[in-house]
């Protein structure tokens, strides 16, 4: 029976034209991966659930999509297990597999599997689909590429100045104008810390971050809520009132924080990326903000996360320092930086401010045109001309009418249109059509090739 | 706890080595679709187990991944589904979603789906991982690539023509020696006609297949035991002992088969496909086959095989002509043709030959030694400077002892080290090290850029 043919929601077909788009994309920041010294790795979509559990917290454990047992699936469940429908245990008599959900602790797992035949630091990238059962929504889906790039094994600040650099180049490539906002947790830790508030450092982070929407009374007000004492919003004010430049806002919280050795720790630390791309060069704003709150929980130093500035649109770039990637794995003590290019949302961005180059397009340079047998052996034959000086070109495979021909070459946007007849044959010539111009010439395989190039 | 991380079975995760070879098949592949004028497109990796259910027959349902449903899966599972303890109809009821088997699948749901948006005829390529529940075993995984070209909307034989020229040119450029296996499903199905044996045309095939094993005694054995009659055996024999040229065989086939209309179209199609390539050109051997006996269920013409002609390997390539790829999706009519490049297969034969370009790796041409701050900030605005030059160039990210640092250099095959200790921070040189030939010479970073490139 005919089906109404349609995908799983939250999933997307990519056409021809966006395909063009993603690989541009995708090939710039590969390019600079590569200068960069990143390794590509690949992982299987489907890792064990035992790798993939309790990695993302219990609503990520949710969003994981599961892989039934294949054969008898049912053979570990029993009539208690049934009777009781207690889901995560019927999951996990059913599934032993799961769909990677991020690039993270697949690269995590990697690097303890393979810990014998990896040179450290080992500076790898990886650009998969991720996969989660989220609610489907504009801009969010349920499969979705990362780009990841990381090193694991080294603790030097270097890394994160090449991240910033990383970060600046493929940006500057794209032709995105961004802000690089930079934060560092031990920092925030140390603000807590001098606020005799510890426990409440996401609190806090989230209080600087709400400043600009609704002002300072408010925030104080949340603040007294969630039981900060009024001698510690007192202290913090100077920093909700942050402003200037990177080095003016350093010398602020450098005087606040001067009794936490972490806190004074963090703002070394960030003097010095600071400092080192500066000294470096960059396009991009860089900007000190104490306010990103992005992964808390795991990020232990640096925090990075970039902005578009002429689209309204969220982090479109993310990451940091994390001092304990594979500790989960059984490999503890290595530390790691690392960050995650968003290329949905790269990709909706370079569609609003439409900054593909015009060249992009998955179409052929020249389509010969089909008058029959005879014609379409000797088109071949310059087809196949074309191509070996690297041009991309076909031969409509058809005889149809002309007219059905050159629509096909126009809904395409192929530039060059090659037509071949009666008497092109007889004297071993090309005509050639310039779909933009509407201009013809006769011409010879060799002057088309240099014509088309 | 710690856990000892594994993948799945019959799952593989690839290294930067491995990644850089398998690019290199990729990238050679997709360059020649792209000059061919075939247009990328993906589709997601998880499909409606409606799309994908009965199209892979019985065995191909077993073999789908079915995806649990996210949320409340049991909701739809009655106490009587879990009594009969049915294992297709739970399956049903659990999940609604299947990792992709193949990508012919997909490939028509898509071209039905959006009908409206596609010219015809339409040329896609695509490159994705499947995935098959198959009992993993030597070359045979559960995670694999296809790599897919195929064109629909198009009856005419220059697609076919095209396709031979195509995987021509692909292996060449891999410079694999191959031979390709041509046959026609219309002559198969004409030799059972005149043997008043159609329904069957599969064992004629098999048996074809197996006369050089064998010997012709042994096959009209089995033929008998399989039904055929002497009359029919005896009339057989000359396509059994078939030899020599494409002309000879055909002509020999067409002798036999002048009583049935649909043989003799398949020699004319064949004909036409062997005389366009031949006077097109070609590297590799092409050969007409009767033997071969792939998708005999779905392919209705022209039927393709790629065998290396240098290693003991399976068919590496593989496609046909079908004639009615969407009609299950409700859209009949629509012909197509396309083949398949067996990624896997392609890199066992290029691992076992050896036959990868030198440059193939994923390191860096240069690496800057770490002698501490100063020297390091400096060897940034070196590395800087050659990755604008295009060169992919790194500083080791901590300043640990000369020895750890030139050891990972040499681990990784980095061709140049660079070291910028405090005589040559103090005079603006670098001191080169080529590290295969062992020299080293005092430069400029400029003269750096020049000597690596």
């Amino acid at each position: 029976m005919a089906q109404k043919p349609s995908i799983p929601k939250g999933t997307r077909d990519f056409s021809p034209i966006e395909m063009a788009r993603r690989n541009y994309i995708f090939d710039t920041i590969k390019k600079s991966f590569r200068l960069f010294g990143y390794k590509q790795i690949e992982t299987p979509a489907m890792e064990n659930l035992s790798t993939l559990m309790g990695k993302y917290g219990e609503e990520g454990d949710k969003l994981l999509f599961k892989i039934l047992n294949s054969g008898d699936f049912m053979k570990s469940v029993s009539d208690e297990d049934y009777a009781e429908k207690n889901l995560p245990r019927l999951t996990n008599k059913m599934c032993e597999k799961g769909l990677r959900y991020d690039l993270t602790v697949p690269f995590a797992r990697f690097v303890v599997q393979h810990r014998n035949d990896l040179s450290l630091p080992f500076k790898r990238f990886q650009i998969q689909p991720v996969w989660r059962a989220d609610r489907p929504q504009k801009g969010r889906y349920r499969e979705f590429y990362q780009c990841d790039a990381d090193v694991v094994g080294s603790d030097s600040l270097n890394n994160e100045i090449e991240l910033l650099a990383l970060i600046d180049k493929v940006f500057q490539d794209l032709g995105i104008n961004i802000t690089i906002k930079v934060n560092n947790r031990k920092i925030l830790a140390g603000i807590a810390e001098v606020l005799n508030a510890s426990d409440k450092i996401v609190d806090i982070t989230v209080a600087i971050d709400k400043i600009d929407k609704i002002g300072i009374e408010n925030v104080n007000a949340e603040l007294v809520e969630k039981g900060l004492s009024e001698e510690a919003i007192e202290k913090l004010r100077p920093i909700l009132e942050l402003s200037g430049t990177n080095e003016e806002k350093l010398a602020v919280i450098k005087e606040i924080l001067k009794d936490s050795a972490e806190g004074m720790k963090g703002i070394e630390e960030m003097e010095e990326v600071l400092g080192g791309i500066d000294a470096l060069g960059h396009k991009c704003k860089i900007e000190a903000d104490l306010s990103l709150a992005r992964g808390l929980n795991y990020y232990t130093g640096t925090i990075i996360e970039v902005k578009a500035q002429d689209v309204e649109i969220g982090s479109i770039t993310g990451g940091g320092r994390y001092d304990n990637l594979t500790g989960v794995f059984g490999m503890p003590g290595l530390s790691g930086v690392g960050i995650s290019f968003g290329a949905d949302r790269i990709y909706d961005v370079m569609n609003q401010l439409n900054l593909y180059p015009e060249e992009i397009s998955e179409s052929v340079r020249v389509m010969f045109v089909n008058f029959g047998k005879a014609e379409a052996q000797q088109c071949l034959k310059y087809v196949k001309a074309l191509r070996e000086a690297g041009v991309p070109a076909e031969l409509y495979p058809d005889a149809v009418k002309l007219k059905k021909q050159m629509s096909r070459a126009d809904e395409d946007h192929i530039p060059f249109v090659a037509i071949v007849g009666e008497t092109e044959l007889q004297d071993g010539t090309i005509m050639l059509k310039n779909m933009i111009s509407g201009t013809q010439e006769k011409l010879t395989i060799d002057e088309v090739i240099m014509a088309v190039k």
